[in-house]
C-alpha cells in the first residue's frame, strides 16, 4: 500500500516516469518528489542531504526553523540567456515609455534601446545600464512598479520559444523547490535581480512569498500625498545583491546561515562559500550550463552567469556541480497546449 | 466537552481568569488565547478585527498568507523605561570593554559612561550616542556579536525590578503575538532597535524567529580571514528603522503591506499610516502608557518613547489607543518562583 499513491498519480497522469522512480530506494519521499532528476550524483548528494538533516534522532538533524535554502534566480531557477529577463523588461518598458520621452530619440543609450542596437547598448557599459535601469525603475510608487513588472511578465515572451518566461524555468527546480519545502525548508531566492521586480510574480511561478525574495534594490521614500501614503522609489542604487553582496543580504534578510545554497555562477560563488562554512552537514551546488540541445551550453568564456572559479573550486569545497545534460531528465516544464 | 481543555488548565494553574474568560462570547478562541486582557475596546478591536479577516467566506476574509503583524518592540512588546535596553547594554559593554581601552578614562563620552554619569551621556547627544554604538556593536564578525548580545541579556537585569529584560515583556502582547499566530497570521518586530541586537532572543522570548525581526542595521561586510568566510560588522550606520524607515523597511524586508500594526510612539506613526491605508479591514493600535502604578505613565513630554502626533491623531485615522490601566489586567509575566 505503501505505493498507492504514487501508482495512481502515475497511472492518471500516464507518466512513465514515476513507475521507474518508484523502484529505487531512498528512504525519503524524495523518488515522487525528483520526477524529472535522473539518478546521478546531483539527485544522490541532494537526497542524502535532506534526508540527513530531517532525520529524527540522527546526530545531524536540524530542527524546522533552522532549515533555510537559497536559491539563486537567473540561470538557476529559469533561463537568463540569451539575456537577463530583467534586461528585456529594461528594453520593453524604454519603448513604452518612449512616447512621453521624445528627448531620448537622440540620447545614448535610450536612443540604441529604440533602435534595438544591442550592441551599441552594451557598449555604453555599466553606466548606460544603470541609466536604463533608473529611467525604468525609479520614478513611480511601489505599487505603480508592482503593477507594471506584473502586466509586464504576464504578457512578455522569450525571444527564442515564444514562451512566458514564468514558463522558461527549470522544471527539475520546481520540484526541488517543492521537496525541499515538503522537508519543512523555507525557500529563499537570493538574486542579483530586482528585488521588486520578482515579487510581483515569485509566489505564482516558484511558490515563495514576497518575504522570501531577496534581491538588489533601488533608495525608496516615504512620504504623504494628497493624504496618502506611498512609497516613492528613488534613481538610486541602494544595494547590488551579487557575489559578496549575497551573504550579506542573506545575514540581513535571514539571520540565520543557511543549510543549503544553489547557484550557477561565480555570482553565487560567496554564498555558496558562506552556507557550507557553516558546521554540520550543509548543501553548495552549482547548475552547469552543459546542455546545448535542450538549454543552452556555457560557462567559463560567457558574458552572462560566468561559471570559472566555482568550477575550478568545487570539489575542494565539496560543492556539487550538477550537469544538465547528465542530471536532468527534462529540463523546462512540458508545455500546456 | 468544548471547554474542558481550558477548564483543566484553570484548574491545574489555578487560574481564576480562566473561568470569566470562558463565559464571554467571542466567536473566536480569543476567549481562551487573551487572559490579561479586560474585556474593554481594545480587546474588542482587536477580536472583532481577527475574526472579519479569517472567517471564510466572508467579504473581508484575507487568506493566510497574506496576514502579516508587524509589531514595535521597545515600549510595545517590552518595557523602554527607565532606559532603552539597547542602551543599558551599550553602557555595559563599554565598561566590559574599558581594560583594553585605557583611553577612554580621559575621553568623552566613555569617560561620563565609566563614570555612570548619564546626564553627560546624553548631553554628548546624538553624536555621542552614535560613538558608544560603534564603539560596540561594529568591529566584530556577526557570529561574535550574537554570542556577546546573547550573554548579555542572560545575565543583565532591569535597574528597578531586578528582572531579566526579557521578563520585562507585556504578558498581554505575548498573548496577542500568539494569540494572532494561531490566527494564521505571521508575526514580525520592525524596531528602531538593532536588528541583531535583537534577534539573539526575540525568538525565545516571543516566538518570532530572525527572519521576521526587522531593525537598524550599521554595514556589514564579508570577508574570507585565513580561509574562513565571516561577515564583518563596520562603524557605519546603514539604516535607521525609525519613523519613516519604517514603512521603507517593511517594503523592502516583507513586500507586502501589513494588516496589522502596533506601536507605542510617533516613532510608530508612518507604521500605522502606512499599514491602515491599506484595502480592507486593517487594524493599527498604539500602547497607551498611562499606568504609573503597575509600570511608567509618560506620553507627550517624554525623552522615550514619546506619543504626541499619535494621540492627537488616532481617532481620525480610525486606529485604537490601549490604555494599559484599562485594558490589561496584568502587565507582566507572573514572576517564575
Amino acid at each position: 500500500m505503501k505505493f498507492s499513491c504514487a501508482v495512481i498519480a502515475g497511472l492518471l497522469l500516464g507518466a512513465g516516469l514515476t513507475g521507474q522512480a518508484s523502484a529505487e530506494n531512498d528512504r525519503s519521499g524524495a523518488k515522487d518528489s525528483l520526477p524529472s532528476w535522473n539518478h546521478g550524483p546531483a539527485r544522490k548528494a541532494v537526497v542524502e542531504f535532506v534526508e540527513r538533516v530531517t532525520r529524527e534522532g540522527g546526530s545531524d538533524y536540524v530542527p524546522p526553523a533552522e532549515r533555510i535554502a537559497v536559491f539563486d534566480n537567473d540561470g538557476t531557477l529559469w533561463s537568463e540567456q540569451p539575456m537577463y529577463v530583467q534586461l528585456a523588461f529594461v528594453l520593453d518598458r524604454i519603448a513604452a515609455m518612449s512616447p512621453e520621452h521624445p528627448e531620448w530619440k537622440d540620447k545614448q543609450p535610450f536612443k540604441a534601446v529604440l533602435e534595438r542596437d544591442i550592441r551599441t547598448v552594451a557598449a555604453s557599459g555599466k553606466k548606460g545600464l544603470v541609466e536604463l535601469l533608473m529611467a525604468t525603475h525609479a520614478g513611480l510608487t511601489t505599487e505603480e512598479f508592482e503593477r507594471v513588472a506584473g502586466e509586464w511578465i504576464a504578457t512578455a515572451r522569450h525571444p527564442k520559444t515564444g514562451r512566458p518566461y514564468t514558463e522558461m524555468v527549470y522544471q527539475p527546480m520546481l520540484e526541488l523547490l517543492a521537496y525541499l519545502r515538503a522537508s519543512g525548508f523555507k525557500t529563499y531566492i537570493v538574486s542579483g535581480g530586482g528585488i521588486e521586480f520578482m515579487r510581483p510574480w515569485a509566489e505564482k511561478t516558484y511558490g515563495i512569498p514576497p518575504e522570501q525574495v531577496i534581491g538588489s534594490s533601488i533608495r525608496t521614500r516615504f512620504e504623504v500625498q494628497d493624504g496618502r501614503p506611498v512609497i516613492l522609489r528613488l534613481p538610486e542604487v541602494d544595494f547590488i545583491d551579487d557575489k559578496e553582496g549575497k551573504p550579506v543580504a542573506i545575514n540581513r534578510f535571514i539571520g540565520r546561515r543557511p543549510l543549503a545554497a544553489f547557484g550557477n555562477s561565480d555570482g553565487d560563488f560567496q554564498m555558496l562559500q558562506w552556507t557550507t562554512a557553516g558546521s554540520g552537514p550543509r548543501l553548495g551546488l552549482f547548475v552547469h550550463h552543459d546542455d546545448g540541445e535542450r538549454e543552452v551550453a556555457y560557462d567559463r568564456e560567457s558574458h552572462i552567469g560566468q561559471l570559472n572559479r566555482g568550477l575550478d573550486e568545487a570539489d575542494r569545497h565539496g560543492w556539487v556541480v550538477l550537469s544538465m545534460k547528465r542530471d536532468w531528465k527534462q529540463v523546462f516544464p512540458v508545455q500546456k497546449p
